[in-house]
């Protein structure tokens, strides 16, 4: 049986991004599944008591700074910092979940982290959503109207919840089993974790 | 002329010491000079309106696992984590401005972060930073009555002064130039930015 890497991510977060962009071949390297986990980092923080980066001044600086040096280092286009910060992701979180459900999960989120982190487009516009569904061969219709159903809401907030009640308190956040990892930065240890299972 | 690399360092910080380990080697290998730079983290997150990882328990908890999982990585010895946290650093902090006076920097350094991270010793304790002066080959009774003089005093608030206006908010913080890089887990993007300096 392949090793599971749970992979928890929002599209208002960068880090989670810059990961998205590199978990599918870290998996394959090391002969293990994503799954992915869409949750809402607001409340997160909320639960957690821990605050965005943004709102230690300094600490927001130096992140728009950060963020350009692993943009660099990845090879990726330009970042685009979204003009609403931050973004208003919960919509698109739920349509991630409803485009997992349909096998187009991972087509769905690169779409969603492009249109954010490479054109800075707003996410929290219906036009916009129903444009990402339609562009994986989703019926942006259907998909839509999912998002508003209680069955979607619940799983966002179950996948929250879940993330919380095993330690997260921020994004990305990953887990090997029960071997967590916090942050885009610490990818390389998550690879250690897989090899270490594949090892086992 | 060699490319300088200032490392803002306190002794109260778990990953100064993991970063301390590290970048003697890579500036060696990039040809290199360190600027150790002594600062007080306390009197940085008052300045920034950071606050230390601790404060929310859940990134308390991850920092224990995460400082393990890097400890590991760097293949050092088992972690002491010290029994009063924060670590009370400010004498240690300033005996190292003595001691770098004195030639003997790094080597004091070296063994206070070993006597607190390693072997879970009390820094704030007068006798055990005599030890540490003395294991270096200073004489313990000038240099802890340095520590007390306001020049000594002034030196230590100057560089986090100069942290601070140049945009730090945490420990440790590295500059290669005006290039800034924040956290143990940068050391890799200061070895690039270093490589880039040679390249140009």
């Amino acid at each position: 049986m392949p090793a599971v890497l749970e992979f928890f991510f929002d599209f208002t977060s960068p880090y989670s991004y810059l990961a998205s962009t590199q978990v599918e071949a870290l998996a394959q390297r090391n002969g293990a599944r994503i799954v992915w986990r869409p949750f809402l980092l607001g409340a997160v923080f909320k639960a957690t008591g821990n605050s965005p980066p943004l709102s230690v001044p300094a600490k927001g600086a130096y992140m728009v700074k950060d963020l350009q040096d692993w943009v660099r280092q990845y090879g990726l286009p330009e970042l685009a910092l979204p003009s609403t910060f931050p973004v208003p992701s919960v919509k698109a979180n739920r349509l991630a979940l409803v485009a997992l459900a349909e096998g187009k999960g991972p087509a769905f989120i690169h779409a969603t982290f492009r249109a954010i982190f490479q054109a800075g487009r707003d996410v929290g516009e219906l036009d916009m959503l129903g444009e990402l569904a339609a562009s994986v061969g989703l019926d942006a219709k259907v998909a839509l109207a999912r998002i508003e159903q209680q069955d979607v809401k619940d799983e966002l907030r179950r996948n929250t919840d879940d993330a919380v009640a095993r330690g997260a308190f921020g994004a990305p956040t990953f887990f090997v089993g029960d071997d967590m990892y916090c942050g885009n930065d610490r990818l390389f240890l998550v690879e250690k974790s897989l090899m270490n299972q594949k090892g086992a």
